[in-house]
């Protein structure tokens, strides 16, 4: 049901940051988006509800909403709502594959990543590999600064246990060339796990296409849902290849006395109690995403992007830090003589919202490109090319 | 600050559940209690903040009232703030504390826990037990049906691991000797891990006085809080011997490239991510009941109980099932002729809220005890005399 044009004007009347503050200019997307207003009021009837009838008796009322949100996230990834969980946040879903696969690491097995790789999982992966002896190593980039697919092909050996890799690391424009990976961790049948959590609600994500076995991902990004609110792909035939690291009674019911039944579905990846108030904020978020249609924004999001870099590359002083062949709409740059956190300060001042990014996110990536702390200015395709150039006119003079 | 006596009409009115329903008697407070309307106020101004000016900026505009949730939940169980780590739930409380020490399990070591133990935490033990050798035992219970403490004393030796004992079961009145098994944990140094799920918020919960080093809890129930909301007490002295299973950057900064340091407080079994519309709901519950005083709580909670339980003892046919010596506000029963669920769907039709229990979620107690599904009604101090004599009425003409 995605529109044929984007109707902005529309958009923007449904968001009530825009409304509150329309002198300002939100930019920081890839931090946490405004909510459109039928992802909050989703949210506070929920609560509402809750507060009037108590919260079982609410989520027993909504159980259809609910259980939707599944069908939601299924069809926002191409996927089948038997392999969805709902968890708390991208780095819950995450984890929950990635102990779960760390369960059957031994010495020597080998994890790949990336230059780029998020913080957040490294430091999992640095855990992993000291409790179990794997060993973690980053796959090369290609001169574009994407991960260069054919040296990750020629890393494979029957060693390699995992493919773990950000699709939008969280520093720059940088988009991964999932897809291909994907198609060299089909070609050897080794476990691919994509964060997307910088990816989903800005790019079409087609699980299919992208050949993951698992992705994690988010709420408030890109996708402008609820904080405290994200979800997990495992495909159906890899479902039994990877026990959770953690189960409860929903995940695994107690079926007799010294013996527990893992879920057929993805759920066993989740637990039984829930902010269900954040659910269906989230499915809210995601049927508004699809009504747009993924195509669209990505197209929008892209030129919106490539407007504020054009403008931003243009000013002296200034230096893009977005690497790929293809970025997203994550902007990122830095001064010659202005520190990022004082960038974002005087944008703040204008009525700008943007934000930064440190080098210990993406240590290895930092290291590599010897990166000061980042100014990143995230548009969204709700962003007017009148906000995006005002960021520009800000930072021209500074 | 607690008051001397407890302002009741106050309280009621200041409930939306009450106030929406007056005809309707909420006794289902084990499961998920009426939020006062300053929690449900919390989360939605909250939402409508993050809403306005970015969830981020949301977050660093409530950072005091945020952090305060610490020094809430501190003053709540006698505790430091440093001690506190506010997750999803009281499961994901408890399994980041179960699942670390878990990590250091051997062949043959023992968890020693209890016959009315919940089924999230069995199963966890279960799968545990399955990844490291480990024993599960169960305590007997005294001919009061609380934990023997004599006879966990008499069980203890150097490879007893963990004792993971549920304070309150979810299945009826019974609440375990906490403190006593505390003293015997304490004597021997050995690890003591209480899930408080269904005692916070209805009891007095001094973790000084209860000797357990380590204490989840959840804020739907007894404390009246959001869904999706919950807390982990890890005392100061036993943090560096409790690796969090899984770690993110916030958990863990990665500080170089093949190294992260654990936080020092507990907060090291955080995620970085976070729904803090349900955390400033947490808070405001927590301040709620202790501007009212868990004494009086308490006092108040046992006071109804004790009232439902000598009407429901006096009708024919009907069996009440609660165990121990000092029963908690959860009452449980059964009926020789009508099933819990027909009887819990009577008193919905009459305006009564109650639940019940199912045997598989404390199945060793329900085997042991030969229970069918119990009706489960759990009055809080809210709750008038009335509400508490018309459930006791509409059982009585069934």
């Amino acid at each position: 049901m995605a529109g044929v044009v984007l109707d902005l004007d529309r958009i923007r009347a449904e968001t009530p940051g825009i409304l509150a503050h329309p002198e300002s200019a939100y930019l920081h997307n890839a931090g946490a988006a405004l909510m459109p207003r039928i992802v909050l009021d989703a949210q506070k009837n929920h609560l509402d509800l809750e507060a009037e009838i108590g919260g079982y008796a609410a989520a027993a009322r909504e159980a259809a909403r609910l259980g939707a949100v599944y069908d939601s996230v299924a069809r926002l990834l191409n996927a089948a709502r038997d392999e969805v969980a709902l968890v708390e946040n991208a780095t819950v879903a995450w984890q929950m594959a990635f102990y779960g696969l760390a369960l059957t690491f031994r010495p020597g097995d080998r994890i790949l990543t990336a230059q780029a790789e998020y913080g957040a999982n490294y430091v999992a992966m640095l855990q992993a590999a000291r409790r179990s002896g794997a060993l973690i190593e980053i796959i090369p980039n290609a001169p574009s600064g994407e991960i260069d697919v054919g040296a990750l092909a020629a890393m494979i050996d029957g060693r390699v246990k995992l493919i773990a890799v950000t699709w939008v690391p969280t520093n720059g424009g940088l988009a991964n060339p999932a897809a291909a990976i994907g198609r060299v961790a089909r070609a050897h049948d080794i476990p691919y796990l994509l964060d997307a959590c910088q990816a989903v609600g800005q790019m079409v994500t087609d699980v299919a296409a992208l050949g993951c076995d698992m992705l994690s991902a988010t709420g408030r990004k890109f996708l402008r849902g609820p904080r405290g609110s994200g979800f997990l792909y495992v495909r159906r035939s890899f479902l039994d290849r990877l026990e959770p690291p953690m189960i409860d009674h929903h995940a695994a019911p107690w079926v007799a006395r010294d013996r527990y039944q893992l879920r057929a579905d993805a759920r066993r990846f989740e637990n039984w109690e829930n902010n269900y108030a954040a659910q269906t904020g989230l499915g809210a978020a995601i049927d508004y995403a699809l009504a747009i249609g993924l195509d669209l924004i990505e197209a929008r999001c892209k030129s919106l992007a490539r407007r504020l870099r054009e403008g931003l590359g243009a000013i002296a002083g200034v230096k893009l830090r977005d690497l790929g062949n293809d970025p997203s709409a994550i902007v990122s740059f830095s001064h010659e003589r202005i520190p990022a956190h004082e960038i974002v300060a005087t944008a703040g001042r204008a009525g700008i919202t943007i934000g930064s990014s440190d080098p210990d996110t993406t240590r290895l990536d930092a290291e590599a490109r010897s990166l000061p702390v980042l100014v990143r200015a995230s548009p969204h395709y709700y962003n007017s090319e009148a906000e995006v150039d005002r960021l520009v006119d800000c930072i021209a003079t500074l």
